[in-house]
């Protein structure tokens, strides 16, 4: 029940500086957990260590994995962040840092943890690691240029969440939370989003060049509902059934055109 | 009648980077009016320019003075920014950046000048600085370390002017609102919600006395996540391609039983 439970993830981050100034604004705001996928800039270097003042203990004390996956395999809720508009099957679920932060608030509160996620300094998350998000967060700026130097965007970023946080503690000076729905661990969500993503192709419901982003869609707006882990079940379940149907349904075909 | 009537002031400046990293969030937040009170940083360093990304006409067309007064002279509205918290006069005015935001867009809205001032690295404003500024924000931050990094203030500060100045837009009838995600109509996913429960009911995933209630575990998790009226449309499609299984499945049993 703490902000220690947000973990701030930067995905192949390639400047120094701005891993040093990830760490110096989240000790600002009260954040202690980061983790990097595939840095290609080090933990080590001169300019991360000048630029993190004050949160050194942060740098050493971040975890570095291989893929988001590994980041978030544990978080209820993982929040994406990107410039980019694009993409109409992505646009659904892009909400503005102040509106997703009550939730963020909530799953923390709730002893959930939960996990901010930036992409690269070039051309930010891919699609795939978008996949992965509950929810993708846009900061509000100008159409010209909208790209938010990677620092800044976290910056942003933990001072909402930090907003949102003490906007609890003020309504709720100390008080237990109260019960919650709990939500699935992103492992089990992720399981049964590949079942799913099996079945619906079984069924030729995915299939060709949209299949992707339909995909997408479906694991956004379900993503969007924080699943609990019974739903996850049903889920699996549901995908089970239909992929039944559609290997029996082949069975059928095959034994009917073997049929004189 | 507009963000360009708000500049940004950076007193003293030392650091390259930090006038670089503002030009460009300037850039990103449809500011373009820079001030430099004596730099001790240069605007044509190669960090400077290098931070700048797309930010680089800001620079060029920034402007550098000797003093603070000379910067905000024409300013209706001054805002200082600042970390501390000692000093009882200064407390008096201490506002937070969303606090004051209003008032900044009230100004700029009726066509004043405003300025939002921030002191150099190391120590920040000074007392008679400060004695300059009508208001003084602080970013609420963790009483354990609460000096954020300059570019990462500006960011934040800019990012809230942004957010109010987008409000007021929304509010004002005469421009376009901002983008939100639109919910289906309760009828439109009423109807989808029939044709997914049949066709779950063909393939046998709702059956017997628990099928309500994982109809209604199903309803009561899509609802949640607040459905689009495209979103509605996918799971229409996916209810008609999952009831096309079904029923294609019933006809090649049928076919089989009825061979010998």
């Amino acid at each position: 029940m703490s902000l220690h439970h947000c973990r701030v993830v930067l995905v192949q981050p390639t400047i120094a500086g701005n891993i040093g100034a990830t760490a110096r604004v989240m000790r600002n705001m009260g954040l202690t957990n980061l983790v990097l996928v595939s840095p290609q800039a080090s933990l080590d270097d001169r300019q991360t260590r000048q630029l993190a003042t004050h949160g050194e203990e942060i740098l050493d004390r971040a975890r570095v994995v291989d893929r988001l996956s590994d980041a978030v395999a544990d978080c209820a809720l993982v929040l994406g962040t990107s410039a980019r508009r694009g993409g109409l099957l992505r646009r659904q679920s892009v909400v503005a840092p102040a509106e997703i932060m009550p939730r963020l608030v909530a799953e923390l509160r709730a002893g959930q943890s939960a996990a901010l996620v930036f992409g690269t300094e070039a051309h930010g998350l891919t699609d795939e690691e978008v996949t992965r998000c509950h929810f993708l967060i846009t900061i509000p700026a100008d159409d010209s240029y909208p790209v938010l130097n990677l620092a800044q965007a976290v910056a942003i970023c933990l001072y909402e969440l930090r907003k949102g946080w003490e906007v609890w503690e003020a309504d709720d000076p100390g008080q237990p939370s109260c019960e919650r729905r709990p939500v699935a661990a992103f492992a089990d969500q992720d399981r049964m989003f590949a079942q799913l993503e099996q079945a619906l192709r079984a069924i030729h419901f995915l299939y060709g060049p949209k299949a992707e982003s339909l995909m997408h869609a479906l694991r956004h707006l379900l993503g969007r509902a924080g699943l609990t882990p019974m739903e996850v079940d049903v889920l699996s379940g549901l995908a089970r059934q239909i992929r039944w149907y559609a290997d029996h349904n082949k069975q059928l075909q095959a034994l009917s055109e073997n049929q004189p």
